[in-house]
């Protein structure tokens, strides 16, 4: 076997979540728990009972590549030829790490708290990681200076996710200024920055800063899952220079030939309507005002969510987030994420999400909470 | 850049079918011209519209992953936990080999003629490949003994394609005693069966062997892609031991997360239906007649298919297939890929597919015929 699959530990956010009984608040969900809009499929359907369900060009279907290319219309990022259309953002993401770093030398920069999967996907590679903190102090606001200062002589990429999984914390236009301005000074070969956008259209405040808008050695991933409640529809892309996605699309060739046509013709569907892709938005800053509401009555310490659907609690101090978030399933019937499971800045804090109805989100905060009151205090 | 991306050449295969004009005869289509079944696609839309579509466990939907295991009741590989639904077989090769071999050590076997995609696979991955060809004085058959000699101390896997894409041989018991015979005599690590069934539908003989029913180190990859005319679904499974499926799944994971869930459930639906995954295989018998009759009457050397939908047609002693394949477009506006394509054995040979209208192939191959009676002989 080989021995990199052998290492990869089993996810700690599964394993939280397998804890879940029936009838336990569920804060820990990862997904949109709205539908998706039928009439998209319908129309695909059609399309497909037409032209039958064949494979599309690896890079995805042309039409798709040039409307999602014409939507974004990032600089010099903005034609056919800059999209790869992928599995999901989870392969756009293991597509963009496997075309663009070489486990011989180059070396991964993550900023953290981060999803685990970036680095679970360079150790599967064989790519060294180096992490950098956005420190809890800061509410873990990203710095772009911070970010800058950590970039080491073989880091090839700087992964960061904006709006931000897990902190709720948007990448402002100051803070990439200072990030780029930085990584242009650099001699040498390009650092590139690969921007996780999933969270795109959950974003809850004006000064939102987009990388590829900004810095042309940028790669974007994004899909459908968050924005129109279609996780399960596997239908995502990478967005970069056009050199960038030739490459890319040969790991895509090789490890999953071509998203599912089907799929591609929904999110043809859903880019050809006018404002699909923000359709869920308004139901998402809702349950955001919602849920800082709770929070604020909670009396717990978190972290204002700037977009995603996530807000992060603190913890009393001293408090080892697993054992929290396994004492709040088995004595509360609440689910949330232990932050550890994000990185060491987010020891001590919990992750949760905003996407299950705001009665069950205000109740389990409150569990929480409670939960927060009766620990014994540190020694 | 990953230098081991920049090495992937371009597909031979894609090239030669990129030269296609509208009214060439294709014999170069690896997939069907049948339409799929609507009602599946129909009964998928009513389930995701009530039930939306989020993801699944990133093994596959539990009643899809039980439904594959019973239908082909692999001895020791029949239940829920040795099977994973992939993106298609291509993913499911793919994570096979990165699952299975360790780069530092590792050789991959692939007996040819061979699809190029297992090799390019390996090479991506950083694994050496050796090869063992099946001689075209005995029209390509697969040779177990031959193919048990050729494992070297490394070999830790062989791939073969049974029905066989390009040569159309299917794999017998007797063959497949000799080398799983000889396999079990080696001493030390097992050396592990990667058996691709992607043409399973179409064998059109009666002496075909599984090596999942005989043998147990076997990795079995297979999809609804040719089957039900449903290429671009990506709907795809492995079937192996459970420890193996184990690790596998944490490689699909962080490759793609999971299979589309409105593929999945399509896939159900056919599982579910009695017959439905073999809904197409008397189109492809009747078509394998047809071209069968029309490579007799055309006076060309050819292999007889038993099974896949390709025929493999010999062209004059030292005609290079290459040169061949690309002044056949030109010259008479027939798409056959050339045998070079499927490594050195096939060199000076034609793969053609039988999916178009049998009037169009038996054109084509007159025209083929005609090219080869035209072609100045060899020095």
């Amino acid at each position: 076997m080989n021995p990199r699959v052998r290492q990869i530990a089993a996810s700690l956010i599964r394993q939280v979540a397998a804890q879940k009984r029936p009838d336990s608040i569920d804060l820990g969900l990862g997904e949109p728990t709205l539908r998706p809009t039928r009439e998209y499929f319908e129309r695909a359907l059609e399309h497909i009972a037409r032209h039958g369900i064949r494979y599309t060009a690896n890079a995805g279907d042309p039409d798709l590549r040039a409307a999602i290319a014409s939507h974004y219309a990032y600089v010099a990022k903005d034609r056919p030829e800059n999209v790869c259309v992928t599995v999901g953002s989870q392969e756009a993401m293991f597509v963009a790490l496997k075309t663009l770093l070489d486990p011989a030398r180059d070396e991964l920069l993550v900023v953290e708290p981060a999803f685990p999967s970036y680095a679970k996907m360079a150790a599967l590679e064989g790519v060294a990681v180096r992490t950098v903190a956005m420190p809890a102090e800061g509410g873990f606001a990203f710095d772009g200076e911070r970010i800058a200062a950590a970039v080491g002589e073989a880091t090839r990429a700087i992964v960061l996710s904006s709006p931000c999984n897990p902190t709720g914390r948007v990448l402002g236009r100051e803070a990439l200024d200072a990030l780029v301005s930085a990584l242009e000074r650099r001699p040498g070969e390009p650092v590139w920055l690969i921007h996780d956008e999933i969270y795109r259209e959950q974003t809850f405040v004006a000064d939102a800063a987009y990388c590829a808008a900004r810095y042309p050695y940028t790669i974007v991933t994004n899909s459908l899952s968050k924005s129109n409640a279609l996780t399960g529809l596997r239908l995502g892309w990478i967005v970069a220079p056009a050199d960038f996605i030739e490459h890319a699309i040969k790991v895509h060739a090789w490890a999953t030939s071509c998203a599912d046509t089907f799929g591609q013709r929904v999110a043809l569907e859903i880019f050809r309507t006018p404002g699909a892709l923000a359709e869920h938005a308004a139901w998402y800053r809702e349950r955001r005002g919602d849920v800082v509401a709770s929070l604020e009555e909670s009396g717990l310490r978190y972290v204002r969510p700037d977009g995603s659907f996530y807000a992060c609690v603190r913890l009393r101090d001293g408090v080892d987030s697993l054992t929290a978030a396994r004492e709040l399933i088995e004595r509360h019937d609440v689910v949330a994420i232990p932050g550890v499971a994000f990185g060491p800045p987010m020891e001590g804090w919990l992750r949760l999400s905003f996407v299950a109805p705001s009665e069950q989100v205000r109740a389990g905060i409150q569990r929480i909470a409670e939960y927060c009151r009766c620990l014994p205090v540190a020694p």
